[in-house]
């Protein structure tokens, strides 16, 4: 297979996005006949164009040695920038709504299936570098980003300087679950590290947003601040984890052996996929993200509970394949739509590059303090530090919560900080990729050449 | 394997509802975490509701001989009118955009799938009971709907009626599809005669639609009713019919053609879907239903299109078993859903009863005149109108579109006439499927008493 002319495939997505765009706008009269229901056609085109940009990235990303996903990413920035160039048709994809819950549904299924392809006790047995290397990332970053706000904005109240440190914490395990599956190295023990500590790196972020929200709320208002309510928030996160595990398990074997006397075409991807947004529900009810119920969904989802289903129905393959269609179609819209989410122009608001370039800085260094954290000694350190920079969708709603607190007459998260937050979160989205492939593909070099003179 | 207790089987999905009603209220105070983004919260308890509610459904169904859609649509019914039982919770689901967007896309899915199966040579073969079936199933229920509307209402503007005649024309074919895939009669006469008649049909619907809107915006505005206007609506959607069955055919081959150049996985999956969205898209430009278009889609790609990029890729399993995983999930949520829109309350609505009777009867037995149109002798006439009995969206789109338009100061769809079409639309979508059942089971066992004699 020959790689794609480089020119021709960087035109394709631009020629493409034109096209739609100019019938996106073109002729605002539509027929009278859709009124009153969704308006499914911006959803129509928007999925479209995410499919085929996702696919010409890929392949483009691909063909020079990168993850799929890296061309998704940057499908996505193009498709979201072309107000850049005068085409603001495009502009919609950004804010619509049901690209968006495609996209989340998406994340969903690709946390689904990591867990699927992960196994608890080998998850348990890096349990505590997991944890470590969590509670280094969030206090590394927190720490520094106080310090670089502290000495950006000197005239603000500490605690905001505080609420920008938290806005650091939280990794999004989306890209690097992408990346370690796309290089098959899900199941590796940097692998395992790195998932085991985002799920709790993000018990610990909502600890952190409770505590840090619950002074600046107590310190507005003049009061003192609750500890208790923190308590229950970390109970709370901690107790559904232990529960998804425990009783997740046996919840699981007995869904699946009752669904196993069910009639009908595709019970066995209609079940599974109820038990995943079921536990991801009871995730975010706790105040979780969704997508670590669906990851611990996987993670206690065993072949063994769907044999006897799988036997009765003779659907004969297992969930994992039956599972791909669907990620096909959805993964790329959450990973395309990231990349339509990264507003350049953000990047150029005077007085925002500067902070924006440190904090992104920090936010990239302060997560390298995880390799500390890394107590096996065949895991690659540096892998696991990289692993962890993505920030995401977490730091953008930990800084839009900011935005609407106010302490001392001024608001914890002005519009400057924000936009810095967006630059930092999608530079940190972007970097991962390569530096992450860059790593892990030294890895394998190494231990190739190590072992040339035995095996190869 | 044994059928499952009937009265168990009813109860699960009360109980399900119950508590997830109760979880859906309880404690408003979701973790602060996620303002800002989409509330997936709703979405996921609704999609396991959805997809559980489907599969015992179905299962309960299928086990007393009728299709698993009629369950899901009854589960739905459930699901959508706990408020009877004062279980309110739930009715939140009813409106829910998430779960609207998803269950369109599995209508879309369906009718790809649908498409996919059958041939346009075929189809051109009864090309002429098509149109003459879907010719008459929209004359004779606009007629019959005239003069109910008249009888009911005889101080209504003229206008009023033929505008109430005009919401009994166009058939939803959703239903139907699904029942001939159940039984595995798609590719029968019967399922091309009614699969052709019901696209031909949504264009006609669509000129009913303007001409009767159009008459009454002009008689409103006291002006003379442009018919270039409607020529020009006929004129694009039947331009985009043949165009999407000459160009479509080229334009597939093409496309496909060029994917087998793209690198990565679920190529086959993107880009099918991709040209289904797309061409759905266009259906929807013209003006025409997006299935319409989904189903032009499948009806134009051909395996052949894309054996070079399975033999490229390795995927090595054909389209319509890649489909099948993404239908077991978006399909149900369509059927749920158009369940839980069965508003029961609306049929004790004083004064809309017998009014919404009336209709119902008229609609139904309207589209029996179809039966005339059909001109092959081995096909059975009365199985063809039936298929054409279900009343979906488009009647309900084409009501909402009469209560915004006013002709001598009233309007056009009053409140009384809304609920009565909502009922109508409940009704033959809740009648076919047991009606067509019993249809094509007697036409199957006449034909086994007949042979035999020879062969069994």
């Amino acid at each position: 297979m020959r790689p794609p002319r480089l020119s021709r495939a960087l035109l394709v997505p631009v020629v493409l996005a034109t096209v739609a765009a100019s019938l996106l706008t073109s002729g605002a009269a539509r027929a009278a006949g859709e009124a009153g229901a969704v308006d499914m056609l911006p959803i129509l085109a928007g999925l479209v164009l995410i499919l085929v940009g996702a696919k010409l990235g890929g392949t483009l990303f691909e063909s020079i040695g990168q993850p799929a996903v890296l061309g998704e990413l940057l499908a996505g920035v193009v498709l979201g920038n072309l107000g850049l160039v005068g085409i603001h048709a495009l502009e919609s994809l950004r804010t619509d709504l049901g690209l968006s819950i495609l996209a989340q549904i998406g994340v969903l299924f690709l946390l689904f299936q990591v867990g699927l392809g992960s196994d608890v006790q080998k998850m348990m047995a890096v349990g505590v570098s997991s944890f470590m290397v969590a509670l280094l990332g969030v206090i590394t970053p927190m720490v520094l980003g106080y310090f670089v706000s502290l000495w950006f904005f000197p005239a603000h109240h500490p605690l905001t300087h505080w609420f920008v440190g938290a806005t650091l914490t939280a990794t999004s395990v989306g890209i690097t679950a992408r990346v370690l599956a796309d290089l098959r190295r899900t199941d590796s023990t940097e692998g395992r590290i790195i998932l085991g500590a985002a799920v709790i790196d993000d018990v610990m972020g909502l600890i952190v947003l409770a505590v840090v929200a619950g002074i600046i709320a107590a310190a507005d208002r003049g009061a003192a601040f609750q500890p208790v309510t923190v308590l229950w928030i970390g109970g709370k996160s901690l107790l559904f984890l232990l529960g998804a595990v425990i009783v997740g398990r046996w919840l699981s074997e007995r869904t699946f052996k009752l669904a196993a006397r069910l009639r009908g075409e595709g019970i066995l991807v209609a079940v599974a996929l109820a038990f995943c947004f079921g536990i991801a529900y009871l995730a975010g009810r706790v105040g979780l993200a969704p997508i670590v119920g669906a990851f611990a969904a996987g993670l206690v989802l065993d072949e063994v509970h769907y044999r006897e289903l799988n036997e009765r129905h003779h659907e004969g393959r297992d969930l994992h394949e039956l599972l791909k269609p669907i990620a096909a179609f959805l993964v790329p819209v959450f990973f395309v739509l990231m990349g339509i989410r990264v507003d350049l122009a953000a990047f150029a608001q005077p007085g925002v590059l500067g902070f924006a370039t440190v904090l992104t800085l920090v936010a990239a260094l302060g997560k390298q303090a995880c390799s500390l954290g890394v107590f096996e000694k065949e895991c690659d350190r540096l892998a696991v530090g990289l692993g962890m920079i993505p920030r995401g969708e977490v730091g953008l709603i930990f800084a839009s919560i900011g935005s609407t607190l106010m302490i001392a007459g001024e608001r914890v998260v002005d519009a400057a900080v924000f936009s810095a937050v967006v630059v930092m979160v999608s530079l940190t989205t972007l970097v991962t990729p390569p530096l992450l492939v860059w790593r892990l593909r030294a890895i394998d070099a190494r231990a190739a050449t190590r072992e040339k003179p035995g095996r190869r």
